[in-house]
């Protein structure tokens, strides 16, 4: 294992190329930051993008839904998909509209999906999914019934190539711009994890586990 | 115009079809609500998505991009794109991983792509897309140099079909699991726009406008 993708003619940057990076370690982050992936594949020859959750294990993601659903079923038959995980970190107000941006975490990788069939292997998957968006939880519920392992379809994405693009500066305008007397500067964005709301039905006595209590307050 | 999309096969919902609705007054919600839509298309047989800011003017969106990044020249020739906008809005701890899921709002929406190559609509189009996510900003700022809107290119997308899909429900357990003395319930998820933060370089006495402090403190 490299600690770099290597740069080709799928995942080349070349807009804003100053903000690129290939190295697997911002990739990671990025992806590891996120909680939804846009999954794009191609249906009929048209294109199709779905959000979903995921989990990643190395240069492997998993992807999960309902083994009957037409993402599971048509990532399952195509031999190519495009995953974006993008955060969004701020407005950028530049003293023109044309210097105006984002700030913003983004990573895009390609790979072929595959189909995982074993219980044992599907389990693992789901768990790693599980585990990307609600840490320690897995550990705490009860073990998966059969019968919905064989209803979850679950795919694995092995990373081909990936790149990640990432902007946290402001505004950087043309130099005549900067004598015009408007206000310029940065809107933050977050994306937060508030507190925990009980759910209706608890029964009497039950409370948080520590490993849900961790899971609040944290800004992704 | 008519209040709904037609349901077909390529924008109808197959799993968990209580969440979705075809009227455009949910889609257009939606479409209102997020900055970022993951615009997919197809390249050389294969997807490729990427994340974009847009605007939006009743069936019609716009997105842009520099006039010769890849994703503006492929918009341009191909006659068919996937756009997903999607807001996280709460992670579902229920009793067991088959029911644990996501509370989200999210718009799919198919249409192809035109190039916009009149300068004054392009500036329309420009202005839209700004307003999308900095209302009132555009006034504000210097006219766009003639050079700039070259530099641009504009892309409009009229909705053929489209469909919303939304959750807003807690845990949803088996009958049986709810004698389970696991702790249940929902991890709300926002997205905050947050407090103005100056330019390194603001001119002195230059004070943030109305307008601008308007976009501060919002929720999406």
């Amino acid at each position: 294992m490299t600690d770099s993708y290597s740069i080709n003619k799928t995942n080349k940057v070349r807009q804003l190329r100053e903000n690129a990076a290939y190295d697997k370690a911002s990739v990671y982050g990025v992806l590891d930051a996120g909680l939804v992936a846009h999954v794009a594949f191609v249906q009929d020859d048209s294109p199709v993008v779905v959000p979903m959750i995921y989990g990643r294990v190395d240069d492997t993601i998993y992807l999960h839904g309902a083994r009957k659903a037409r993402v599971i079923k048509l990532l399952e038959k195509t031999s190519r998909a495009c995953l974006n995980v993008t955060l969004l970190d701020g407005i950028v107000l530049a003293r023109s509209a044309f210097n105006s941006s984002m700030q913003y975490r983004s990573v895009t990788l390609f790979g072929a999906p595959q189909i995982i069939t074993g219980n044992d292997e599907k389990l693992r998957a789901m768990r790693v999914i599980s585990e990307h968006s609600m840490p320690g939880r897995w550990d705490e519920l009860r073990d998966s019934h059969e019968r919905e392992v064989k209803m979850t379809g679950v795919i694995q994405l092995n990373i081909e190539s990936a790149s990640a693009k990432i902007s946290a500066a402001g505004a950087e305008d043309e130099d005549e711009d900067y004598d015009i007397p408007v206000w310029a500067g940065v809107l933050p964005i977050t994306t937060t994890i508030g507190s925990l709301q009980d759910d209706e039905r608890l029964l009497p006595d039950v409370e948080p586990s520590d490993v849900v209590k961790a899971m609040q307050n944290r800004t992704l």
